[in-house]
């Protein structure tokens, strides 16, 4: 019963770090900033680890800052995060991105698993339109222990690299593009039905959840 | 002739209350203010019972307010009513949900319930990211007459408290997530899918209709 | 740890009846012969209660015949079950069905609901285009502790039905039908929007799981 | 070639009214105001009947006006429209709807059938969660040449409808609602797959289209 | 309570005929033989009109053989009736069809139609693929009182006779074609949303449902 | 009304060849072994050009073979054929497969462009999981004057190629694979949303609709 | 390693033109005015032939011309552009819409396919509900290199266009309408379902890759 | 050039177990056993590692022993596989299931993992409906390096276990289950968007792409 700092409109794991080596982390929608800072207060009293807001709004940022006044912020990629007693970094996490409007996603993964203790290497924007432009990430891909794959239209880019590597691959389909692309729905269909074996799949923009594997991968790989 | 009120743009149910036990209430989006404030009007002067306004923005509320000044607002959750003629509370409705943001999902269940007579106790934030969070709710689950779970995301809590409980089991799909959450779709195919038997599901972010239920099940179950 | 049977290939939960009032039931689709007959004799030697096997071709009822010679069986509903132990019928279950082709559907209910001990009384082929079919069963809804609406195509009984009654609905979505019936979602669709508040729905052609949670309604509604 | 006035950016089909016994009409949504005056101006010029502008904001209902100041307005149904040359009235449609919320989807039907040349008989706020309500509608809806069901939700009500009159019906599905009505595709789906016989559908909010072939069947079939 | 025959698995609406002019039928699909027997032998014995039994195989006619030997049968669109009372025709149907698949779907169509009392002309594999087809059956299409387009594929035959004709027009996706037709599907969302006014649309393969409505049409349009 | 022949059940298209340079073919499935016969005798006596049908299981081969013993028939493709009047080929077209899977679909594309009167070159399994399997194709890709992709899974090929040729692509998802490929849904979002411009994408397993419109495109450029 | 130039956020493909005789084009949503900016300057510093920015805000087309103060704009089509070395016109791309709301889409193709180096004839408003209209394009489209249909709803006007017309045909659904038009999913499905051989579809509103592929085989094909 | 063995209808990736430390496998639907035979036979001769054929009924199995009479074969599995210079195994997976149908897609990742080099655990049937059966699985899943967990229906197993251990988690979404479970995609929808972080999804079934990506975790991790 310890395990949780129960707060009435929420019950916060402070126990997730010690009991997974991943912090619980705040999605800020559908949350008042007086909630979030409520939340953040609790874990950072519960010295619970990072303090990781994700989707987060001017608002929701800002009440992180109330409590932490030294957080990170970024504007990007709706984040805000307070680094806490992060491990010394182990092994290697290389993202690549199939274009700029992947960013706010690349991010999100870059910071998750960096407050995870994890090296990050990134490369953007190197879609298979121009496939050329993927060569000079071919090295840092293959000495990677975990290849995160972010992309969105139809994330051709998922099953090359998955066709490449000897690594895990996670692959992050992005809300970017229009039409038929229907918010990451293509991209997500196109990485989870990838003709390269070896590849898994998180949530449409979910850079949060690809930082985690990546970083839980990374780390119990890195010699 | 006489169980409804024809005000030309509604035919408001006055006898829903005598026929079901529930009286009628009213979803404010697509109304105008006018029409609503006219509507609870025509419940109050029919003496229909309780009068709720769900979806209701500040003008939708506003309105209600104007025929019945005593009425109670709830902001986060959407809501305006007023109570009326509540029976004596028999029996008692245990909800559960997954996440802080679930909360006006929550509230107009719990509203909805106790308008219709019957006990309501809440747990919040109970996802089983950290399933040790839901131990002190168990007690509560066990004994109560009804079970709600209100739930986005992938909604898996639903399934974890039907089998668990030997209470009937009502879940709520919330629309609360992105990507691949679709708005609450994702949430009702688990629920409607759940491996655990005896769980039925309402409306995505149905509070309402959980709340009725809910409440008939408890108080015709009350000793 | 004696909560369950471990065969190897299924971990059989002969707790569930003493945990929730209704024992573990055998889908038998997906599951060889061999599996079904070692599942259903580990509940018997468990004296863990009924057994109910589900969704069984011959093969899969005969399995249970081998173990349990006095067994029941009912082609047309797919189904093989030995009851054990069931408790005096209290409380009262009503099932209506839209059409004959629901029969199936209805017997699971049916038989899961009469095994948990509480008496079932069905109205058959009341569907709403031609609904003065639904007034002979009326007294029969009126006077149920709950009622199960069984439906396909647009399900619209559930609606009609659950506009009338004060007790509470539970809804099954069925198969039957054509084209943009599209294998059940159509029914399934309106009967989670129904505009009638009170209507909770269970899985597509899912007898089973309304017959659950309507036996265990109308149990602990019983005077 | 006669046939249609060559606007550049429009080719507005000004025979329609003679070919069709139905003037072609104007969706504003994806028009700037500039262009649904200038073809507005054509249909007039060529005395091709009466002008409608549908889903019309303020700006395009002022254009119309800008080009025929006696047009008339419906700020709740977002239409403008010009009366010409209409004949006189034969037949009768009945439109029924569901809830207060369709009221919009009513008058689109209602404007265009009387534009075309026939009566129309509205009764609002029937659905099936209060039945009774649809009684005192029954003898129009008996004696109407074509009945028009406006309904979001579940929709039940075209089913009901169409399981008592003998004449044909159309159903118009609405986006009202919330959750897992999907904008009009659970009443789309429920209406189209009605176990009534004798029910055909338009598409989702066409109130246009639902008046415009109940307006064909009830002039055809006035005696 | 005179108005069924209550057969247990079945109320027979036996006064369907009386009260909309149109009697019951059965689909066969979901039904044993002995059912569809059982609802023949009721609908003939308290003479409620013609017998039609539609998507019945070859045991589901034979069974309409048994209680009425002068049954006639269609194996292609897999139809079983006895024309009884059918009063003297009244007003035309032209039907006109896609392709040479959609030839059950135009059966069943014409046979109920006819059975209703209409008149029923038929052009065949019409489809916009090669528009100059259509040009011989435009003289029909245009006399009509109520034209029946079946189309499966893109139906874009619908909107191209919708744009032509005066007469209410009805429309029935069927399901031919592979791929993206998605067993309808797209057709019917085709049909829907065509750009022509005037299209009402039935469920996928439903030529019993388009006979229905477009005989009521054309009965009533009749000089 | 010499530009087609009418059979009843078909209006044959016999102007095709002439009016748009590539006759009508015939689609076997849901067409009866005699319909196709009197079909194909029709376009051989009005001398439309060569016969293809497609989609045809072994009677439907063998009924064009009565007509035309001379027929060429390809099982694993599911096609038969009478090549007559093929002009002189023009242009090149090259066919690139993701897999052995997609054979059918590659042969029904080859079959017809050859027929219409093209060079065809074909590339089979070159599928991006081994991307270095697809360079041998490199210089008939660049050279043709139009390429086709085939491909089933991810469909990533189509985005690689179309990143590569300066010549237009044709896209043909194909419904090989399981699971979330939804029977070549995944394919054909993940051509239709490609991050190369310059492509475009027929029916899922349409080779007969990609040969055609590659044949044009090729014969067209050839110098 | 000269054929890109790496920005750091973005890996311009400098080399397309080169490549593939068509350069890399800048989606300008999800990216910011900087990124618009610095994309464009690269591009033009290195020569890759002319800039284009599509669906672009006022804010991206202004980023344009900071870099290039010669730019075109288009607020209609939301584009913006530089022409550079623009080869000399070879070939005919026409261009027929469905409706005027079709616009931006035309624009967008009629841009790209002209700064590809091609001519370019439009016709509007040509949709099927007044299928006269589409006579005067019918020289147009007939003596056109490639036809592009641009249509919204059920996009019927691809499968008359597909049936006339010897030329490939690319199609382009459009997200005009409402309802059931579900954003342009059903004018996707109904032109990819064609009955008419030899249309290929491009993405939802992709005038741009209609553009870059009419050109592409108007260009090839020019005598 | 050597990278592959090109058999005109395959090109035989035989470089893959040298490029990915994983050999090609063969899917054996829509391939025919002679081509299955052919593949095998390139694989082994070019001692590309070990062979395994999925979904594979029993004349494509037999085409494997008939190159490799020492292949083993699983029927319940749909495999035939032989093993080649297996590396000695390193590290540890450990597979969870929900259900005693779920073994199919339990033994192909376990079949694939175990020849890629690494140990494998199994715990079968522990699904969340009675989650006591999953404790006995608790330190097994807390000392694996990476956890697969295979369910069908709603999935919440996924989420349970990702909320428990360290290690990443690889989830199966499975086809069984009926009704709205819609051959998997509701279990893929809400593993996907799973409320435990570090979870990530492979395909529907599709057991041969956990076991590859598990098994490059767990060897990788191993000390």
């Amino acid at each position: 019963m310890d395990s949780f700092r129960d707060l009435g409109f929420a019950r916060v794991d402070t126990d997730r770090e010690a009991r997974q080596g991943a912090p619980e982390a705040i999605v800020a929608e559908g949350k008042t900033p007086e909630e979030i800072r409520a939340i953040a207060a609790a874990l950072i009293e519960a010295d619970a680890g990072s303090v990781l807001v994700t989707r987060a709004d001017a608002a929701a940022r800002a009440a992180l800052r109330e409590v932490a006044p030294e957080a990170h912020e970024d504007d990007r990629a709706r984040l805000a995060w307070v680094a806490r007693h992060v491990p010394a970094a182990k092994g290697l996490v290389a993202i690549v991105s199939g274009g700029t409007s992947d960013e706010p996603v690349v991010r999100e993964a870059q910071v998750r698993a960096e407050l995870l203790g994890t090296n990050v290497i990134v490369h953007r924007d190197a879609g298979v339109a121009g496939l050329h432009r993927l060569e000079p990430a071919l090295p840092d891909l293959k000495r990677a222990d975990c290849v995160v794959v972010v992309a969105g239209w139809d994330a051709a880019l998922a099953s090359v690299v998955g066709g490449i590597v000897a690594a895990p691959v996670i692959a992050v389909p992005t809300s970017t593009g229009y039409g038929a692309t229907f918010g990451g729905v293509s991209a997500l269909l196109a990485m989870i039905t990838s003709c390269a074996a070896g590849v898994a799949v998180v949530n449409i923009d979910d850079g949060f959840g690809a930082g985690t594997i990546a970083a839980r991968i990374a780390r119990q790989s890195a010699k």
